[in-house]
């Protein structure tokens, strides 16, 4: 057999390379280390979840998420839903000194369960935010030097920029974060303007491109998703956890030091990554019909763990 | 409070009806019920899968699957991969009377480490399978009234055929089952016509287009997929389970019978459903900004479960 295996082996042209083997021997240069303080970790019983924070696009979400992890708002807090083919959402302990009137966080309440389709916060009473952070759903497309995605995106026109999957307005000058697999955004209720940064969700199903502009996103999962895409689902509505018990308990959220893991992603301007793209989009090997095409979300831009010191 | 209510349901006109409120009021005649001979279950200690099967678009693969039902060869099978973002896969038992030889189910499975973006078979020594069924990776587009998406997809143009994400070729005159969350596929290794029906997956993550008409699809999930969507990740490669002990075991696959639930389809052809796409189409509500475009895949057709008598 082995002789049989060599002979086919050299009757046969090696095939082009897989979009994993062109990433795995992609050059130390091609690949941007996410730096520390944009690397969010969220710890439970499920492993860390490791989260890239995207401050060039929600500035001032990011900076409310990293005052209420400095003041431990996150530690005790819990996973509160998990959706099928949708979001895991998690949320900060309440804050009791921020509780609004009953009637205040009934409305709000209220307006959760008429928004089946959004990303709600859970709050209830004694456990409301003041509505403080404004809505960044876009940001101005200038100053974004973007690499196209090369297919017609069901959406809008669509690239990556510094890793990102990124879509975009040419005409309005605007770009956004586009819903993917991973993709980590700020639970709100009906107001915009009512997310502030207490609840955040990662999404763990078919990308939800209708809520692009709809609700702010932060970042995405670079590592440990499969301990929070693999929960029971909840079976209360819209995937909320009928009691506490079934909550996983959030055992703390920080940033990440030089012990951490290092995580890196592959720089989407490089000559790798646009050989990666192009394999993606025309797949070979175990496939006999290249689709000749790929939607923003089925790029899935390489991402790689190193380990810590 | 309740006063303070009323008073404001009265001020405000009332929203549009949201996808899922357009689906709940559907009329009986709206919803096709799926025939209990095509409505495949699969039992293990993660409850029931129901699987709707598509005999008309791969009527080889599903009479094999007809006949390994038939003949008890799933029960005592297992789930034996669950790959993070992409498939849960099982096995029929083997079938020690078709075992090839030992050198055969090697070059089989050597094929299958070489094949890390495709969904092959875990095929080894003594569980080989003869290659016996034609791929069915398409079927004429003529005989199929196909209500259009209404969006431009990035890989072809799609629709429905009841009940069914369709994507199609009119210039070749082709049309094909879409890879959605919930897509149920026929395990194959790189010859395209390895896929016996003994080794089946579900889609569990965002909408593997690529693999269209690389792989026979034969249905998709129904009801039931958050047992398995959350099952642990399997950690060796492709999301193999590595040991016998993590796998799960399948207690029974058979086919429904009028006792069990019954599952409706909302018909893709009915009024119901064009109200339903255009409510996709457009969110409102939560929405501040409707798409103003879908995917194919997400459309999600809505299924409904009536208990059985």
């Amino acid at each position: 057999m082995i002789l049989f295996a060599a002979l086919l082996a050299a009757a046969t042209p090696a095939p082009p390379p897989s979009p994993g083997e062109i990433a795995a021997v992609a050059p130390a240069s091609a690949w941007r280390v996410i730096a520390p303080e944009n690397l969010m970790l969220l710890e439970t019983a499920r492993g860390t979840l490791a989260i890239e924070l995207a401050p060039d696009f929600a500035p001032a979400h990011i900076a409310a998420i990293r005052a209420l992890v400095a003041a431990g708002r996150f530690d005790g807090g819990a996973i509160t839903r998990v959706q099928d083919n949708y979001v895991v959402q998690w949320a900060a302990r309440p804050d009791a000194s921020k509780a609004l009137t009953a009637g205040g966080a009934a409305a709000v309440a209220a307006g959760s369960t008429a928004t089946p389709g959004g990303v709600p916060v859970s709050t209830g009473p004694g456990d409301a935010h003041p509505a403080i952070l404004p809505a960044e759903y876009e940001r101005p497309l200038k100053g974004l030097a973007i690499t196209p995605l090369g297919s017609a995106d069901t959406y809008a026109p669509s690239g990556f920029w510094n890793g990102w999957p990124v879509a975009t307005d040419p005409k309005a000058g605007t770009a956004w974060l586009a819903h993917c697999y991973g993709s980590v955004g700020v639970g709100r209720d009906n107001p915009p303007d009512t997310g502030d940064g207490s609840e955040l969700y990662a999404v763990i199903g078919h990308g939800p491109r209708h809520l692009d502009r709809n609700i702010t996103l932060v970042g995405r999962v670079v590592g440990g998703i499969e301990g929070y895409s693999s929960l029971p689902r909840g079976t209360g509505p819209l995937g909320f956890y009928k009691t506490p018990a079934e909550q996983t308990v959030i055992t703390r959220v920080r940033f990440a030091t030089a012990t951490d893991p290092r995580f890196e992603v592959l720089d989407t301007a490089s000559p790798a990554f646009a050989a990666y793209l192009a394999a993606r989009t025309n797949r070979t090997g175990f496939f006999v019909r290249p689709a000749g095409a790929t939607d923003l979300c089925n790029v899935q831009v390489p991402v790689r763990a190193v380990p810590g010191r």
